[in-house]
């Protein structure tokens, strides 16, 4: 794993720069001389658009497409909050490894390479070779009663993502998804939106894997006293992940950094991937610009993460699954937006009259 | 081209049957045992089920795709409703046989075959090879002034069209995408639209590939001519298409009717294949179960036709291209649906434990 040489998360930061917006509007340019009618791709030319800008080229060309499906438990499980028992994530684990998940299924649709990570299963897989080891702990600590890491801890799942996005870039990725797994996530994914948005508990908490109303008062309840108890800094995206985050959340965090760093166009799943781009973005604003988000989760905190991220989801299937699904499903538009831009005849070259 | 014989209009709506209850319930049951939360995968469960119940299997497969593009003129160009010269549908044409349209590049990233389908081009064709020649006329009658095409002309469309699904369905095919280019094919669409639902028409007409106020205002007020001329019989699917419908949109209408007689699942696009789908359910009302509407044309009748077939589109792209680009996005989704329910682990299978 990893690059020629490790960045600290600062030096990440520095090397995120907006993209360049002349090429934003040179792609812009010719997609109104393709051989259709002005702007008649609707949302496809935006996302062409941006590949172009990333790639600082008009014919964008997306040659390797990886998803990292990253795992960790929980403490806050001990608090009631999920409908299944925490082993689930290290089973789903083994599944992904095996290859009979839904993102395995939608993975290999869709040509794309799938790396399962261990940032903090509760279980021993050491055993696993295809498994990318980067175990930080046994499930982070429960956030209800203390901050769930410490912040050396935290920011050492940001540099694991960070390293993870570098290792993609050098292998030749030029597209990268996030993904997760981890019992109890979607109430550390609540509680970091409460912080970033300043929303009720209640607003952004939903029914996670399928909970039902005794469960769901009593995740709100959980995330309230969660943020009591470790009052998380929302200024400081370090403090929020450190205190009531998860470390598949930093993990996927570093990702999105890192990505951007490397000048790599990068999609956020669902809800609980969005709250690690959130996180990134709210410590490195120009991150945004190498953002694509998938879908639109039915989980009620995503609609408040997706108004702090400033753009709307490719796709809207009433997905709440996680796992990188909602990414990979999007990646077959940025592909098809690329390959538009890139490979559509001209009026000129095609010998068709333009408007009258 | 075509099956060994030929069925009337009335034998393929007799051969229309609902899908089986039976398959919609046992894909229910397995999409349960599958690892994942119960109902997560949101509308992906509702399309591989529907395709469970159409090839009586809970086990669905998706072994052929193809789209058929059908191509028309249309005589209500004379009354200046488009914002493209007439040329334009024949010069698309070409483009479409050379590989360099919007839906070429879709279908190539989608593994999907495209044919292409003189119905009415408004020129000789009759040298290109790869064209699939269904010619009824050059260009149909000007609407606005009297009946686009005679019953027989609009029933001799219909059977082309049920003869490529025949077809379709001989040559290994399963499912099938309608798309389309003409011209002034969007003042039909709206026409038939205002027929369908009743409602008015500023209410069912858009901008068609982008057109002005002024174009707007008589786009309109075209229509409303057009229906006082010919009176067209809303509950009389085939006068509506000879009335005031199109030669392409006629093809496709009957493309929906001979797969679903195929027991095919059909993708229409956009707004003017959605007119032809609803002419087809408006004739044969089990029709729809074997139709998927694949994205939401940023065109305003189309709305209105979603409401009547009673089923969202997949996507939404805010596109407005036609030429089956929707069609051949929304197909990803069909077939990742079809391979989630027939590939995906169940609980037992994999290990992992279920809902606590």
């Amino acid at each position: 794993m990893g690059g020629k040489f490790t960045l600290s998360i600062n030096e990440t930061c520095d090397r995120i720069t907006p993209v360049d917006q002349s090429w934003l509007a040179a792609a812009s340019e010719r997609q109104l001389k393709l051989t259709k009618p002005p702007y008649s791709l609707g949302r496809l030319e935006a996302i062409a658009n941006r590949l172009a800008a990333i790639q600082k080229t008009v014919t964008p060309k997306i040659t390797g497409k990886r998803i990292y499906v990253v795992a960790g438990d929980h403490g806050v499980t001990s608090e009631g909050v999920s409908a299944y028992p925490r082993e689930v994530t290290a089973q789903m684990v083994d599944n992904f490894l095996r290859g009979g998940a839904a993102i395995n299924v939608l993975a290999r649709n869709g040509g794309i390479e799938v790396k399962v990570v261990d940032a903090a299963v509760d279980a021993d897989l050491s055993d696993r070779n295809e498994l990318l080891h980067m175990k930080l702990m046994r499930g982070t600590a429960n956030f209800a009663v203390g901050p769930a890491m410490t912040r050396e801890q935290a920011e050492h799942c940001i540099n694991s993502g960070i390293k993870l996005a570098r290792s993609a870039g050098s292998e030749g990725i030029n597209l990268i998804g996030i993904g997760e797994m981890g019992i109890g996530n979607t109430t550390a994914a609540s509680a970091i939106t409460a912080v970033l948005t300043g929303k009720s508990a209640e607003t952004v908490t939903g029914r996670g894997t399928g909970i039902d109303d005794v469960h769901f008062a009593r995740k709100a309840e959980t995330i309230r006293r969660a943020l009591a108890v470790n009052q998380p800094d929302s200024k400081d995206p370090i403090d929020v992940l450190a205190k009531v985050g998860g470390a598949e959340i930093g993990v996927m965090m570093g990702i999105v950094l890192g990505s951007a760093a490397e000048r790599l166009p990068v999609v956020a799943d669902g809800f609980i991937s969005a709250s690690a781009a959130a996180l990134a973005v709210g410590l490195c604003s120009h991150s945004r610009d190498y953002l694509f988000n998938g879908h639109r989760s039915s989980e009620p905190g995503h609609m408040s993460l997706i108004e702090y991220l400033g753009e709307q989801p490719l796709l809207d299937l009433s997905m709440r699954l996680g796992e990188g699904t909602g990414a990979a499903l999007a990646m077959h538009f940025i592909v098809a937006a690329s390959k538009l831009l890139s490979e559509m005849a001209t009026f000129e070259e095609a010998g068709v009259s333009d408007k009258g």
